[in-house]
């Protein structure tokens, strides 16, 4: 994906539905998948076609997954299978006076590629420290590092972010001229993710992180 | 699926990595459905493999998506093509006392099988009104109904849930019992969608409807 394109890097990328909605630039991609905890990954193995969700990071222009080594996703992802995956954050429901016009404001992404192996150790082990600063910074310096066992049962993919779109939906509601005079409510229902307390799992016998105190403001 | 099986419908849908989460209960499925506006719909259309996010709802025993006629999506789903849709709450991070074993709270369901078009007028009418009694109750009866142009214009899709999977994952860290001594803050940290002030599009020149005044509480 060039930094600044508007136009689709590929055919099976080009938005054709509203389409003014659609956004080929590279920040808003990172930006979508920065704030994701899950995507989900679309394949078929032959037999079937399968979408499962599983956790999500980004490393530069490449998004990470990890998985079992014996797992379904993960054999099939290392076999080179073309893969579909969709990250989609929901920020409200759209009311316009027409029942056709009502809509949803979202960010979304989508991305097509095939994955690869990071077979590197210290590349996988960098990684992985960077699911723990997504999750939580400075956790990877506390948490008891994976071993080597641990590490040689877990793979590590990734997939070049070259083939993808988003399509990003935060406008009043459209209505039809003519609706526009009805005696209907129009607007936005906002929706966002709130982090709630945290809860302890060890009656708090230690001090606790600051990113656990910083969790919920 | 039955009502209360403890066990899969198919050997697909059969979860084998952390299988102690697996719930195969119609009524789980049904919640996790209730809950979600979006789903995430994979299909192969002989060339590629897509994940495309939509609005879904349910009614009874079946989930049901819409989508413009000539849209990608609609076209593959009426053509027949076998699905796999993915739904996914995500509800936390939970920090273990080692790196391996942080993981999620979440409840997803997968569900397979093809769809099939809503062709009855008065079905379709009464499907549209289920999704707008989702966004919200009583809504139907203020904003403007679908004319015959726009319901024309508009595929109705329904897909039956006999095929279908949750796993649910809600418990305290699992840390390996080597571990558990380690001065490691250890915890869940809690996430949920949040209801923000709802944004007026007229200015406040209409009385605002219980169901807007109600949504950020």
């Amino acid at each position: 994906m060039n930094k600044q394109s508007s136009s689709a890097p590929s055919p099976r990328t080009r938005i054709r539905r509203l389409a003014e909605k659609a956004n080929y630039e590279q920040q808003t991609l990172y930006a979508v998948i920065d704030e994701a905890y899950l995507c989900n990954i679309a394949f078929n193995d032959g037999t079937s076609t399968h979408c499962i969700p599983t956790a999500c990071w980004r490393i530069g222009n490449a998004l990470y997954v990890h998985g079992s080594n014996g797992g379904r996703l993960t054999k099939n992802l290392l076999a080179g299978t073309q893969v579909s995956i969709a990250i989609t954050h929901l920020d409200g429901l759209v009311l316009a006076r027409s029942a056709f016009n009502h809509s949803m404001h979202y960010r979304s992404a989508v991305i097509y590629g095939t994955f690869e192996l990071v077979e590197d150790k210290q590349a996988k082990i960098a990684a992985m420290d960077a699911l723990m600063d997504k999750i939580a910074m400075g956790r990877k310096h506390e948490a008891r590092p994976g071993n080597d066992k641990e590490l040689a049962a877990t793979s590590v993919m990734r997939i070049a972010l070259e083939e993808a779109a988003c399509k990003i939906s935060n406008g009043p509601p459209s209505d039809d001229e003519e609706d526009l005079q009805l005696p209907v409510w129009a607007g936005v229902l906002p929706m966002s993710i709130q982090h709630g307390e945290p809860i302890h799992a060890d009656n708090g016998a230690l001090a606790t992180p600051e990113y656990v105190k910083n969790w919920a403001q």
